[in-house]
C-alpha cells in the first residue's frame, strides 16, 4: 500500500468499527437514554479518561528521542493539565459532578464496571507490549473523534435537561486537541509502516482500539439498558 | 521512626553507599584518571541519562493524580528540553563530543559495558514493579548528587587539560535542577512512610538505588583501570 492507501484503509476501519457505530451512542444523542444510564457512562467513561495519562507516559517510556517523546508529553499536559488551565480528567470529573455523581465515589473506580477496567488495562499492556508503531497505531481512534464529539454534545445538549454546555465542557478543547494528535500520529505511521507486516500491524492496531472502545458501550449496554449489573457495580438512584 | 529519623536514616545511608565514595569517582577528582578512562566513564553514563526519561515515565504511568504526574513531569523537561533550551541528554553528548567521541557512536550504546546496562535496565525495572513509595524512594539519591557534582567539576576543571567549563555544562542546571527534585521526593517519603515496614522499604529502594550507580563505577574500574575490557566494549584510542 502506499501511504494514501493505508490511510484510506484505516479511514475504513474507523467508519466500520468506531465506537460512533455502536447502540448506546446512537441512544445517548438520539436522547433514548435515561438519566441514570447517562450517570454510568459518565462514571464508567471516567476510567477510561484517568488512564490516558499513564497509557500515553508508558508509551513515552518507549520512544527513542526526545523529539518524539517531546512531541507525545503535550497529550500528558491536555489529559494532566498545566497546573493552571484544568486537564482533561478535571474537567470530566466537572461532568460527573454536574451529572450528581459523589466525586471521591468517582474517583474510587469502585463502581465501574468491570469490562471497562479490563478493556482500559488491554490499552495500557498493548502500548507496554507492542511495538512503537502499533503503539501509536492504537492512538488513531481520534482520528474519528471529532464526529462523535460533535453528535454527542449537539444531542444531549437538545435531549436532556440535565445537560448543560458547562456539563459537557470537556469535549470543546478536545476537538482542536484530538486532530493535531491523529495527524502527529497518522503521519509517524504512514512514514514508518513500509513493509505489508508493518502495515497490516498498524490496522490491526487500530482494530484493536476499535475494541476497546466498543467493549465499554457493549458492558455499559448490557448492564444499564438490558439491566443485568454485575454485582458491586453502580446502581443508578434514578431510573 | 518519625519523619526526621527517617530523613537521618536516609541520609547516613548516604554517606556510607553513595557513589562519591567510590575509587573511580575519588580518581576522577583526585586528577589520575587517563583521558581514555574519562571518555570510558563518559561514555558509560551516557545509557544511564539517555534511560533517565524512560524511568521517569514509567513511574508517571503509575502515579494517581494529575498533580503528582505534573510534579514528576518537570523531569522529562529538564532531561529531554523544551526544544529550545537542551534537556540533559542533549548537554551530556556535548560532553561526549568535547572529548572526542563519535556521536552517532555514543547514541549507539554499541560501546558500553554489559554491567552498565544491566544497572540501568534494573533501575527501571524497580520503579515499574516496586510501590510507588520505593520508586519514589530510589530517586533520592539526589540529595547527595551536589557534592559529587561540585567535586567533580572542580577536580576536572583543575586536573584535566582537555575539560573545560564547557564541556561541563551539563552539571550546571543540575546544581539547582537535582536539589528541587529531591526536595519533593523527600518530602513525599516522609509523609507515606508511615510504618515500619514503610519505612524500611524507603530505605532499602535507597540502598538499591546507590547499589545502581556503585554497579557502573564497579565496571568502569573493572574494565578501564583494572584493564579487563569485555568484548565488544568500547577501547579507548588513547590510554
Amino acid at each position: 500500500m502506499t501511504p494514501d492507501e493505508l490511510e484510506a484503509a484505516l479511514r475504513a476501519i474507523g467508519a466500520e468499527r468506531y465506537h460512533s457505530n455502536h447502540p448506546f451512542h446512537k441512544r445517548m444523542y438520539g436522547g433514548q437514554l435515561t438519566r441514570g444510564q447517562i450517570e454510568a457512562w459518565a462514571l464508567n467513561r471516567y476510567y477510561y479518561q484517568c488512564n490516558i495519562p499513564a497509557k500515553d507516559a508508558t508509551l513515552i517510556a518507549r520512544l527513542p528521542t526526545s523529539d518524539l517523546r517531546r512531541a507525545w508529553r503535550s497529550r500528558l499536559v491536555d489529559h494532566d493539565g498545566d497546573g493552571q488551565q484544568p486537564g482533561g480528567i478535571a474537567r470530566w470529573l466537572k461532568l460527573t459532578d454536574s451529572l450528581g455523581l459523589d466525586r471521591d465515589y468517582v474517583i474510587s473506580t469502585k463502581g465501574i464496571l468491570p469490562a471497562t477496567r479490563f478493556a482500559v488495562e488491554a490499552y495500557i499492556t498493548f502500548v507496554r507490549d507492542q511495538s512503537i508503531l502499533d503503539a501509536i497505531a492504537s492512538s488513531l481512534t481520534e482520528m474519528f473523534s471529532p464526529t462523535i464529539i460533535a453528535e454527542r454534545v449537539e444531542g444531549m445538549l437538545a435531549n436532556y435537561d440535565f445537560v448543560s454546555s458547562d456539563t459537557l465542557a470537556y469535549f470543546t478543547p478536545r476537538l482542536t486537541q484530538a486532530p493535531n494528535d491523529a495527524k502527529f500520529a497518522l503521519n509517524y505511521c504512514k512514514e514508518h509502516a513500509r513493509t505489508r507486516e508493518q502495515q497490516e500491524g498498524v490496522l490491526a492496531a487500530l482494530r484493536f482500539k476499535c475494541n476497546v472502545l466498543w467493549v465499554q458501550m457493549d458492558a455499559l449496554w448490557g448492564a444499564y439498558v438490558d439491566g443485568h449489573i454485575p454485582p458491586g457495580a453502580f446502581v443508578p438512584s434514578v431510573p
